[in-house]
């Protein structure tokens, strides 16, 4: 269905449904926001498959051309054959993973990401792993609670930054973020992505591999793709050697997490600082007991700053669409 | 007693005795490397009075021209007067406030620090400290390792880097490298001092409460003296602030820690990353159960890497002395 042919179904002086997924932590305030103008269809909330969903909600599939989503439920080519009407889909992350995205290209499905300024919230969360991996914060921090006072003596010492060689996996809007933060620490920085990038003066890695031989740290901050799925592999994460760390601040399913588990258990490896995890929100049971690790909700886009500004732009993205400007806001596909 | 007659004492073929307090924590590896060169007089393992422990060991007061410290026991009057050949006093630690400088000056004992590169790695464990207490890294660390992967529901968000005001308090050496660290997370730097800094544009407040009043973040980096006990009283904190956050890499006695707790207790500010208290090693137990804090236990000074250089620079100061170069050494005092 064309774009047009689509656009001819709006009544904006109708109430719009409005299909939720996630729902993006954004939601509770957005609906209080906008709750007079959207009939919310909290998809997430429901068991069913979606058409029984939809049918128990008394909604015809054809009436709904927008979703508003998180990375934490799939938009699949199931749900998006079902509306034929959808033509935008926001979602509150920077990643688009979650979302079937040559199925919305073969359908003329527009996907609008508002991430707000989550390159640098990202990359700040990156920044305080990689120091709280080197330096054992959140370790020495539950030692203190558990053991008292006297711990300092029990727990092995940090590494100082300065000199560590941090090889960054991605050098997008959240790697160039994370090299300029640690600059001032006196990191060497050096990186590795699908190309060589023009006027970057940092070493440049074609090979993961030849990155992690060459870096104390690996910053992980690219995108999931079936070319990053398992880049960190077992191989990698020898190759990092048992004086190297990781920080994952990207997907958790760039790094085969089950030999990660193996290398962080067996001290092949020196750390690795988590925000993300291979099947979220699960976490591997295994890393708790381990003081090597450090564990993170996939929280480096939630902050409660930043939420109010995530929460306006999504507003605006949808009602731009409704009041058929959509073209003038960024794009990712479509 | 002059300099020149105390050298007269000195006998450099002999094994030269060397009282430790303390110890420093590079203690082990200093006397695994400098055993054929020392007596080492422990007296950080005894409990009796310093005098009755010499007596104990057969050692003649006199006879002692040398000291090796840490902040974690007093070098006092009482020991400085009991030891009629003391000459020099080395300290591990950029702070010199465990020894009785006055009383060192009367009697012409030089204090040497030997804190190696330790201003740029306080300052890294500042820049992570205040990160955690941001971002809530450590408590979210426990919270998934005590309630699993759905804990990201039950805590509540950090905050951002991002425009956040941070009032240095002591901008020497440590607080330049923290300001130079946070300036491209898009901090906006500020600083109290006890005298306006030449060439330095951050704007400088010269009462400390109304630079607290201006701050989002206080990070305490300035020696501890008796103009600076308990500076950060409950009239600092309160203008602080709710939403206000205090980062300590000093000493612990920079804050009034009752008040402190009390503060933390009943969010009169949002949090803080401790890495000294006031009576050290203790650490109030109120704080155990508080996700608003983070206990590091006096860690910044010690990584691994820096450990060697410390080793290193304590064995190179005491060569000096006992070889009689010493004044080509920094000297803090004397």
């Amino acid at each position: 269905m064309a774009m047009a042919e689509k656009h001819n179904h709006i009544d904006n002086k109708e109430i719009q449904p409005l299909l939720v997924f996630g729902p993006p932590l954004i939601f509770p305030t957005f609906e209080a926001r906008n709750f007079h103008k959207y009939r919310f269809l909290k998809a997430f909330s429901s068991q069913l498959p979606l058409h029984q969903f939809l049918t128990e909600q008394n909604v015809d599939p054809s009436s709904i051309q927008a979703i508003l989503c998180s990375p934490s439920q799939q938009v699949s080519t199931d749900v998006i054959q079902l509306l034929p009407s959808l033509c935008v889909i926001v979602t509150s992350s920077a990643g688009t993973d979650h979302i079937d995205l040559v199925e919305c290209s073969h359908h003329g499905i527009q996907v609008v990401s508002v991430p707000g300024d989550q390159a640098k919230d990202v990359a700040d969360m990156a920044v305080g792993l990689l120091i709280d991996v080197l330096w054992k914060i959140s370790a020495a921090d539950r030692h203190v609670r558990k053991w008292g006072p006297s711990m300092h003596r029990n727990l092995s010492f940090g590494s100082k930054l300065k000199g560590k060689r941090v090889g960054i996996v991605g050098l997008g809007k959240i790697g160039k973020e994370v090299a300029k933060r640690l600059e001032p620490f006196g990191c060497r920085i050096m990186y590795h992505s699908r190309n060589q990038k023009p006027f970057i003066s940092y070493p440049f890695y074609s090979k993961v591999v030849e990155l992690a031989g060459n870096s104390d740290v690996l910053v992980l901050c690219c995108p999931l793709n079936e070319q990053s799925r398992h880049l960190i592999n077992r191989e990698v994460m020898l190759a990092l050697g048992k004086d190297g760390a990781i920080v994952n601040v990207g997907r958790g399913a760039l790094i085969d997490e089950k030999e990660l588990v193996r290398c962080l258990m067996e001290d092949e490896i020196r750390g690795a600082g988590l925000d993300v995890f291979e099947n979220e929100p699960n976490v591997p049971n295994e890393l708790f007991p381990l003081d090597n690790v450090v564990l993170s909700p996939h929280a480096a886009s939630l902050t409660s700053d930043g939420f109010t500004e995530v929460c306006e732009l999504a507003a605006e993205a949808l009602e731009l669409f409704f009041s058929s400007k959509l073209p003038s806001i960024r794009l990712l596909d479509g």
